[in-house]
């Protein structure tokens, strides 16, 4: 199912910040919408996100009254930067815009075609990442054994992409295979996005799944009841992998404990001109960790650290699983040089 | 402040499920009350409970209609069959009702002396956590430098003991003697006992701590955050060490960045006669995890796992501090021959 739509000039989506307990669709209609829904989380998930942007364009082509190319452009540009100025750490966001801004430099012709154009690339963006979710998921399912326990952190599944998902589409590439394999999710605080939307999605797809804290990960993995993690990725640099707070906790677990980490991730999520000190962590507000539900519930002005992401140095990543194939250890060092095989 | 107290003839605590929003006085009258009141975390940490299983006796000693000795003692060994029903991992409450009942059993005198020897027991158990609390403090602030931050997870404080508490007794001696100390406290899911309570007392005492979901502990490791680590203990065996569910994840996270790992516990909690395969996990129920305050956040009938604790081998505990003194890895060998210097 397409977690994001293009329908007669709006953007259908689903609020995912209200599930699982309930199914909003959201009707964007704006830059400024697309914007505020991305700044919430209300979509969120590094190739969803690419998607937004290329649609957040999309909508700004399709919605300006200009009357010839060049202020369309200048139009485009600035909802291009609207969009940036939402979320710093997933790369993919920046990528879509970046390619559906240059495609519309390059045009020529006119208003109505340049629209097209903008409308056709966006789409172009969401139909390559389903397609691209697909080939991964084949390519990862290889990773793993019939009777495997894999742990995901955070949600890499369908909602995290334009279809199927990236952690989550491996997983089930490996069911779809016949392999009886169950998952351990965590649940990610502070958002939950273990508990809502990954458990929600396994539980759905009748996939066997057995919800954690982020607290448990330690315990499962000294009990031998993991034998492989997966996890998406917000931005792939030459030295680490950017990904949801807490996935260097659990990288630093399996490598203690000899469990295989997986990566799975597009090529849209590699940003391999980049270093992990370049990388802009998103410092989130301190109401997502002392309050749930509007409720508070930690002791009243305590100081908080809310870092969306952490960077994983690759030492701890055992593959990269991607849509060309997969990257190993040994493939690593070519990232240096912005040129894996 | 002490947190438990008895006063003619009623246990006076707080209902620390409420906390810190609400401070709400427990009045316990009965043995049944107090096993509610430990069952339902009410009261919770290791030598809290120690205190609530021996002042629990005391309720049912000054409780007893019995007019004879041995009626006394029958219901004294009933008293205590329900009060180890309530929950099986932290030593410290089977430790201190075998204590009182050891010495119920000795007794010789009629019903009243043997009332009022139960009581003293209970309060000389009391008053000895106590005074071990603030030993261990003065024993562990040695291990913590001047301008040190030091991250400690679940509750080991004030709220967790009769008085002062074991980690943040530690942590409260070097703030007292003058060290410009720093404290991050893990939230400690699933029932949140770092965000309510160790930040709580924190705050109260004006020592400057910040609050991190559980899953923050990996990056705030790997920015060189912490300097050290303390926890509490629930359980010290041959082998190991069970704390709160999470710990086990700290403390390999703090091996792999070379962290000291400090556990406080008074010798209460030393369970020498035993190994870590010994130890009885409590399991806890699924809605601890798939709601919050009564809310479901999780996607509905996931699988849950909720193991209230886990069990850190000694490799990764760089030393014990206790009231005698503080042992370190050299030391651990004794723990198999059950006779530490």
């Amino acid at each position: 199912m397409r977690t994001i739509k293009w329908q007669n000039g709006t953007v259908i989506t689903v609020d995912q910040t209200k599930l699982p307990l309930e199914t909003v669709t959201l009707k964007i209609k704006t830059v400024d919408q697309m914007a505020e829904a991305i700044k919430n989380l209300r979509v969120r998930g590094a190739p969803l996100l690419g998607a937004c942007a290329a649609f957040g364009l999309a909508l700004a082509a399709c919605n300006s009254k200009a009357s010839c190319v060049s202020e369309v452009l200048t139009e485009l540009e600035d909802a291009a930067t609207i969009l940036k100025s939402t979320r710093p750490t997933a790369v993919n966001l920046f990528w879509a815009a970046d390619r559906v801004l240059d495609k519309a430099r390059d045009f020529s012709g006119d208003v109505e075609e340049l629209k097209a154009l903008v409308v056709g690339e966006a789409q172009s963006i969401a139909d390559e990442d389903a397609e691209a979710n697909r080939v991964m998921g084949e390519n990862g399912a290889a990773l793993i054994n019939d009777g495997d326990v894999v742990l995901t952190h955070c949600n890499a599944g369908e909602l995290a992409t334009v279809e199927y998902g990236t952690a989550l589409g491996v997983i089930r590439a490996a069911w779809k295979q016949g392999k009886n394999i169950k998952v351990i999710a965590t649940e990610t605080r502070p958002l939950l996005q273990g508990a809502r939307l990954t458990a929600y999605e396994l539980k759905r797809d009748g996939i066997p799944v057995t919800l954690i804290t982020d607290s448990m990960v330690g315990y499962v993995m000294q009990k031998g009841l993991v034998d492989k993690v997966v996890v998406g990725a917000d931005r792939i640099v030459q030295d680490g992998v950017a990904n949801k707070i807490g996935t260097f906790t659990v990288a630093v677990l399996a490598h203690e404990h000899g469990v295989p980490f997986y990566v799975a991730a597009p090529k849209s999520t590699f940003d391999l001109t980049r270093k992990s000190a370049d990388i802009i962590i998103e410092e989130r507000k301190a109401a997502e960790v002392t309050h749930y539900g509007g409720k508070q519930v930690a002791a009243e002005g305590v100081n908080v650290l809310n870092p969306a992401f952490d960077v994983t140095p690759l030492k701890y990543v055992s593959a990269i699983i991607h849509e060309g194939g997969v990257y190993y250890q040994k493939d690593f060092t070519q990232f240096k040089t912005n040129a894996p095989a």
